[in-house]
């Protein structure tokens, strides 16, 4: 790695918002110590440690002189006093059951940061910098559950009938957080000028590649498919090989035929994954009677996914005509649509990471979900990455160098500089 | 099926032990009872309705004017009176967990049928006809563990050491139904001048090409692999296709490659079958850590079985030189010699199916397991197998014809003229 620090500080006269590094970096390890376990967190949504977590984060945005507060979905939202119009700047705090202690932590440590510089700047009588923690990306109960409510997926009493993957009601988790009266932040349309996040890759491209910021074009959209084969069971000894309808075999054969299939059809940055096989009854001695494939495709482009599907189908369709094993493919329902990120946000973004660290960035999409790809239907939002060691994520390994999440900072300070037109 | 009836009486006159149809099924039928559920029958080995069925065996073979006693295997053997030589046979009465009705229990009804017809004859003068139920042949503890016992393959002290299939001891099971002090019968040498064993097929092989009678030749060895694979389990959006370390897809790929080189080795007979599969954690999003692959080869030919093995561990060795996800394949230890049948024996039971079912017979490998290939090594033996409709068995759908039925046990008992030289 070049000396990061000799860039930042060569540059930094040209960035209207300077972030103080050490302050990010204590803020930072602060949160950590919110159900730090390890070197990892355990900080899931609306648990003790997460709650606490964020009535700290209300302080931390008061004290920075801002408006905040924790909404009825338990995003902590602090807002720019005194302006009608604000760049919104953050991610999420809760973790994964075992998470990492970085995974959306920073870009909500990197929103404080960044506003309370603004404040420093004395420039701030125009446009605001508002701050969020939305609640729940991860998943405990609901999906990224903080910014889907403030873009309006729900009316109050949808969300509090929301039924969460333990299978409750949201209204029984509200009720014991305290949060069952208060109410809820929607997009106040008119206010947001943009959405700025950033977030460790979580995966290993810039690692590998030796680059220190990611400028996300567009988050994936996933399309997840149960390939299932119904054969008969019967004696692995007495069967003869000819009279056989053997699930599990086909299920192999299917998953070999159709990776060559998929690899065909994808390009460079599609990914598809067969994630789970299982052979029903699953004996050693015993001709499977069903075997079930589950397959997920993620792409950034719509098209391809949509061929990608064609393919399975299609395959899935001449396998039923030409095979004594039946098959059948279920596609999910929920699948996740892919979105870009808005052009101006990533030439934002792009320009500040070419000022900050030339040559030593890149454009990229993201494998994984982010709160992100539900603000940006809403708002013109953008995203940053910075490096993940091995690419390590939901993991108590996971880790970033000091030197890439103070650069990642100062890179989105400086988009926020054009945004709010300094 | 040609009139087997017909068949029958029109042979009947040229063979010296004339079974009962009629008695045959009856205590088929009867012994049935024993653990009957819907059509099917629920007897586990040293369960109580198959120490009931024992019991009741032991009554009638008394009634037959056998010597007839429960050995401390739960075998129930009764012996001819008065000689010092004796064919045997019979088969086991314990059942799988939901097993069929005919299973085992045939061949037993076969050896008291063809007992009590010996005796009818008035030629019983000379070597006699012992009959055996052998304890838990379907391994509900210990797979063949009466032919086994009898086979004198344990000490006292070894048999009561016995680790079960369930976990425990053997002595704790032997205890329970009263045979922890009761001798064990071992075989008498000199005493035996063969053994036959009567079964269902299993196997679809004489109901689909219309024979009734199988002469068996060799009952198949079994070869049992654990092929298992070591990736790095990932992020299935953020980790990029070219820097996986995919066990399961591995898996995928080694089993669609092996299937195609196994056929490539395999003759006719040869059956191969990968019985199970499983990724781990098995999650649609996650990339496998680690899967693994079950493969069972079967044949009579041990010269077979050590190519497929061989074809195994070289494509495992190959595989690990060329790919990035290491491979184990573990054999498992305690592996299933094939064993032929008697050539003799074999040319008794092939002239009797020949006389009473010309031209309807054939002869055949046995694919699964019996307690034939545990008494083999030490007397001269000889199976002799009855169609399986449809090939279904171990299921409460599991049945033959009537006519089958009578059929197999008339050609046994015409084989048992000439091994008695009669």
């Amino acid at each position: 790695m070049p000396n990061l620090l000799t860039i930042f500080l060569a540059t930094r006269n040209n960035i209207v918002i300077q972030i103080n590094p050490d302050r990010l970096l204590t803020n930072l390890n602060t949160l950590r110590g919110f159900g730090a376990t390890g070197t990892g967190v355990v900080r899931t949504a609306f648990s003790k440690s997460d709650m606490e977590s964020r009535r700290w984060l209300v302080d931390q945005m008061s004290t920075a002189g801002m408006h905040a507060s924790i909404d009825g979905a338990g995003n902590v939202i602090g807002q720019a006093p005194n302006c009608d119009q604000a760049l919104l700047i953050g991610s999420h705090s809760d973790t994964q059951p075992t998470g990492g202690w970085l995974d959306g932590a920073m870009g909500v440590i990197y929103g404080l940061e960044i506003a309370t510089a603004y404040q420093e700047s004395g420039l701030d009588s125009g446009p605001g910098i508002d701050v969020v923690s939305w609640m729940d990306e991860e998943g405990a109960y609901f999906s990224c559950l903080g910014s889907t409510s403030f873009a309006g997926a729900f009316t109050d009493q949808q969300f509090q009938n929301v039924t969460t993957v333990q299978g409750g009601r949201l209204r029984d988790v509200l009720t014991d957080v305290g949060l069952a009266h208060t109410p809820r932040v929607t997009n106040d349309t008119g206010r947001y000028l943009g959405y700025l996040e950033a977030h460790i890759e979580q995966g290993p491209y810039l690692d590998s590649t030796d680059k220190h910021i990611g400028v996300v074009t567009a988050i994936v959209g996933i399309r997840d498919f149960t390939i299932t084969c119904y054969g008969t069971q019967n004696h692995a000894g007495t069967t003869p090989m000819n009279l056989r309808k053997d699930a599990g075999l086909a299920a192999i054969h299917i998953a070999h035929d159709l990776d060559e299939l998929l690899a065909g059809t994808a390009r460079d940055s599609t990914v598809w994954t067969f994630g789970n096989m299982t052979f029903n009854p699953g004996a050693i001695s015993i001709i499977s009677g069903q075997a079930s494939l589950a397959l997920q495709v993620r792409d950034a482009d719509e098209a391809i996914l949509d061929s990608m599907t064609s393919v399975v189908h299609e395959f899935v369709g001449n396998r039923n005509r030409t095979s004594n094993v039946r098959v059948t493919c279920q596609e999910s329902e929920d699948w996740v649509a892919a979105v870009s990120m808005n052009a101006q946000m990533q030439k934002h973004i792009s320009d500040a990471a070419q000022k900050l660290a030339p040559g030593k960035w890149m454009m990229m999409q993201s494998g994984a979900g982010h709160d992100a790809q539900v603000i940006a239907p809403i708002i013109p939002s953008g995203m940053l990455f910075v490096p993940s060691i091995d690419g390590v994520s939901h993991d108590f390994n996971e880790d970033t160098s000091p030197d890439h999440i103070i650069l990642g900072c100062q890179v989105l300070a400086a988009a926020a500089d054009v945004v709010l037109k300094l």
